[in-house]
């Protein structure tokens, strides 16, 4: 897969791009990276980028040249058409599907829009805007590293073993079950026996339930869509009971 | 406001750190960034942060010790008592609200978990664990750089005009309207003629109904809690209307 990415932060991302997985990622052949300062597609002494809102208000716009130019000379440097996204707030919300749908393609290009704004006219050029949650950052610099992040570790041969992709926490639909590493005691505070046992389909079993518990008590939206035995979804009921009767009743007992 | 951030890989934070706004927060001496490397708690030759999981399975999980020498030692470092935060997908989900929240503290403390797992006892000295989506990343540096962006720019006299924080996208609980820059004509493309008429009050009214319109079409889960006038709000339904008939019947005309 390669990805490209338009920015007038260029110097931020070899850092990130060369560290943990993505360094790998790229040193196998995942992935191949192009971070491209967008100061190189003006025409002005000054470089300029962006300009000011037609219409009034506070912040500075990004021009639309710049970025027509970028996106077709990119285009055309690769016999792969790019999938062109641009980082925004008002962007479809990035989640675990859309990174997936993302991974399988061949070649993606991010545009990091300044969140103040990005001309209009530039999503003539745009393929899909994504935004990586409802909060106002200052760039989309750091939306597009979480992108490539997330669709770069999904790269075939990029996870030590295939199955860890699947293990995550949002593959059974629900938040990761508790994790314990040694030592089995540190400060008072002892890893659940279970654990210990060695008997493998106990502790599957003790795991799945946690990962319910903890799905319940924190994200039970998320229970909607899991793929739940009816004893489970029952069970994960139970938990809400018990934690809602807990805050009505504080001091009983 | 102080910011400690704990990590395994402190080279990706300086570079983030030193650009754009967060930089310039920094000089303006309205934030103070310290980033640590978690081997530095360590006490083998290795300088080991992580082990494999009690109980089997894929991946590494993060030691209990190092975490809690951090948070021990930087906590003395200075009379401000941290508010410690964990980044894991397990977390609270960050909005907007969040931000605020934690923007109105004197200090934080980011712990940088790998996505693989962290100790659960790492818990017992946290004081919120935080995710920014419901994706899946390597590591919980871009989601702490995330963190750190959207608490700084809310700082007092970070951004140039304070209005520009209340003038985002999702202070009106609506997606911005569209935004226009110079040339007013580009390849066929031209600027709304409103925006260039300089009547103010057609401008923002124009702004205010398109910025609805776009939450209607993307995002009608934001209309439900925006505040929005009887007029508005049935003016967002007939965007929605209109836009499923088209959906339904793409050849008529």
């Amino acid at each position: 897969m390669r990805i490209d990415i338009v920015t007038i932060f260029p110097q931020i991302f070899e850092p990130v791009l060369s560290s943990s997985m993505l360094g790998i990622a790229r040193q196998k052949g995942a992935v191949e990276f192009f971070v491209h300062d967008l100061r190189d597609w003006t025409d002005d002494r000054h470089r300029t980028t962006d300009d000011y809102p037609f219409g009034g208000g506070n912040g500075m716009i990004m021009k639309p040249e710049p970025l027509f130019r970028a996106v077709r000379e990119l285009a055309a440097a690769d016999a792969r058409a790019p999938y062109v996204l641009l980082t925004c707030p008002q962007g479809r919300r990035l989640d675990q599907r859309l990174v997936e749908d993302l991974a399988a393609r061949d070649r993606l290009l991010v545009l990091c829009g300044r969140y103040e704004g990005v001309d209009e006219r530039v999503r003539d050029v745009v393929d899909l805007e994504v935004s990586i949650g409802d909060y106002v950052l200052t760039g989309g610099e750091l939306p597009a590293l979480v992108i490539v992040d997330a669709v770069t570790r999904l790269q075939p041969g990029v996870l030590a073993s295939p199955e860890s992709a699947e293990e995550e926490s949002f593959s059974w639909g629900l938040l990761e079950y508790p994790q314990y590493t040694r030592p089995a005691s540190f400060e008072g505070r002892d890893v659940p026996q279970v654990l210990l046992s060695g008997d493998h389909k106990k502790i599957q079993q003790w795991r799945r339930l946690e990962a319910i518990r903890r799905t319940a008590l924190r994200r039970p939206d998320l229970l909607r869509t899991a793929d739940l035995t009816d004893e489970e979804r029952a069970f994960a009921q139970r938990v809400i009971d018990e934690y809602r009767n807990e805050r009505k009743e504080p001091d009983r007992g």
